[in-house]
């Protein structure tokens, strides 16, 4: 984000902060971070805060952050919405912050994860913008305007529904099809020579830090366990219908999947036969 | 692979069969077949038969081009190995026929799903050699060599065994997973908006046709079913882990995941934080 802005022309300079000190010169070395700060003296210097770290860790800073500001819009990039919001509910600066989650990212983090032009046509969700003053919409907005990001609005509580439905169960599918293939395929080169029938892609996910994911998982716990639950019923449905080399069943299961094609739009989905 | 073999000059002439007429046209037209013939006729003017149908129909249609046959080459590209290779066991052109299967594919099917250079830099693999004459071999070797894929042999047997391991399992993990979002999920424009958060890629090989997966998934039943067993395990520790809102378990989950990065030896696998 840090790049697009730059690059872009939105931010003049980018302040950084951060714990891991590796991290800091990674970031100055890579030009991410014009200069590196102490938390207190970033913010006392900003016009705009962004809080990108995992989500437990939000729920900490997020306050912490609004004692210290003035004028300035504080905005948080966390995949979950609901704990955030009720850990400054009552803030007397509740106003300043902007509650965002560009829909975009990848299996990498740190510093070197960066690439340009990440979020450009992804969508970003903003939540609860009642509570915002106009102003911390307006840098929003015009932050996420220049990243080419289509915002949609919804409160918390629904975003971490969806969240749930759609990326978490995603995560959770992928380390889970991650280790089942470790356990069976004792050979790693056969896992290499077969990857790419299909395992690759599915399995991209399950390189995801568990520093970013097992706060999700167990703050989200009830949306999650609520997908999950659904997808281990599915499962044991196709399981009984092989089983029963039920052709049929199979058939039926399968044509129903792909009724995700449609629904994702996919560009060349006038290439189905 | 019509497309690359006559690109790449590795045949000069393709001849086309299909039960489908208006897939035949397509071909035609793309060019990717210069002429359509019905099987006895494009058998006895071929030099190499390459079946690529599904594998019920492979079992039928195997042993019926044998028939035809005098000194061609006959090649089957399908995904399970084991029972193509019992239905011609005792057959006196045995040695003709030579078991591949090239890891690669997309989620389309059809003529018009055709890509260039789609099997470059993928493995495929030789099965039961043994049972192949020098000449089926040297054909089968000359042509993957064209497509630049490196050639790994193994046993019908072990190839099912695999294939269920780290391919089949990665279609079932994929249809359940676009069958639980559909069903939780109402609103299908939340899932075109939050798609891009690893939904998208996790997903993508539910677009593939029940006409493919069904009968693989009957023909290797005993395999898939043996992996799907433990992927749903291990689907049932993870949940039992958020329930319990256990942060360690769900860390040693994850990272033991992780351990994906780097048999997959991913390119980018320095960019990791």
């Amino acid at each position: 984000m840090a790049l697009d802005l730059k690059a872009r022309g939105f931010a003049t300079e980018i302040i950084g902060v951060d714990i891991n000190e590796q991290h800091c010169r990674q970031a100055q070395t890579m030009k991410l971070v014009d200069i590196i700060l102490p938390l207190d003296q970033a913010v006392a210097q900003s016009e705009l805060v962004i809080l990108a770290v995992p989500v437990h860790h939000i729920v900490g800073l997020l306050p912490e952050v609004l004692d210290l500001v003035q004028q300035q819009t504080v905005m948080d990039v966390g995949s979950t919405k609901q704990r955030a919001a009720e850990a400054v509910k009552t803030h007397p600066k509740r106003q300043n912050y902007l509650a965002t989650h560009p829909m975009a990212g990848t299996e990498f983090s740190g510093p070197q994860a960066a690439v340009p032009n990440l979020f450009r046509g992804k969508v970003t969700i903003f939540c609860d913008v009642e509570l915002s003053s106009e102003n911390a919409i307006n840098t929003g907005t015009a932050l996420y305007n220049c990243l080419e990001m289509p915002i949609i609005e919804m409160n918390s509580e629904e975003h971490d529904l969806h969240a749930a439905y759609v990326s978490h169960i995603s995560h959770i599918s992928s380390f889970a099809l991650a280790l089942t293939v470790l356990r069976k395929e004792r050979d790693t080169e056969n896992i290499f020579n077969l990857a790419s029938g299909g395992f690759d892609s599915t399995v991209r996910l399950a390189k995801s830090s568990a520093a970013m994911w097992t706060p999700i998982f167990t703050q989200n716990a009830p949306n999650v366990l609520n997908v999950l639950d659904t997808y281990i019923r599915e499962l044991n449905l196709f399981k009984k219908a092989i089983e029963n080399r039920d052709a049929e069943a199979l058939n039926e299961f399968i044509a129903e999947a792909n009724k995700i094609r449609k629904i994702l739009k996919d560009p060349n989905s006038n290439r189905q036969s």
